[in-house]
């Protein structure tokens, strides 16, 4: 099981729930401690991450699918293979063209992906 | 082209030179500033990840391929799709069993990983 402060050192994928966002977006908080978190967000078509920002750095990889990349006022087509980095503020958002999974690591944790739902 | 303090924000595979550690090991050092770094590193069966130690913290996502991890006192065997999470100081290290690709990321930044060669 996972404590607050820190996951297990093995994260095997079968064994970690998935955390529905919408009906195009869920996720998978994997390996993480205060310095640092990595979440599996796994996109069907049409899914989109809003713009927004965070005081966070942020890199991720696209491990498949077609993703359409806003940072700042650049767009560019990501695939599977390629990467991102957003400074920290940097506002930014994507679109799923093709289903497929991204890898989001941020520095520090995010906290708010931890803290309990509100009712 | 990157710079030295931070990488771009759109890395796109193709466009970035992987280094060759040694015959089964080749990195290509993707999105990155002084808080996080991530790595992408290619492994050929039989590769090794030599036991070592470091102050940052690591989670890496394996893409693909066949890992034996050991971390610390334990040994796990990792296909494509688990992670896994090394704590600050934690002795650790791989066999790959079968070839595939590891997404290493540290925080902070591998400052070792950006410095110049020595001839």
């Amino acid at each position: 099981m996972m404590q607050n402060g820190e996951s297990n050192p093995f994260l095997i994928n079968e064994e970690i729930p998935w955390e529905v966002i919408d009906d195009k977006l869920s996720r998978q908080i994997v390996g993480y401690d205060n310095q640092i978190m990595m979440v599996k967000v796994q996109f069907k078509a049409g899914g989109i991450g809003q713009m927004h920002s965070h005081f966070h750095s942020q890199v991720t990889y696209v491990v498949s699918g077609l993703f359409e990349m806003t940072i700042g006022d650049e767009k560019r087509l990501l695939k599977g293979g390629d990467s991102f980095y957003i400074p920290p503020h940097a506002i930014h958002g994507c679109v799923c063209k093709e289903e497929g999974m991204l890898i989001d690591v941020f520095s520090p944790q995010r906290e708010d992906f931890l803290e309990p739902k509100e009712l």
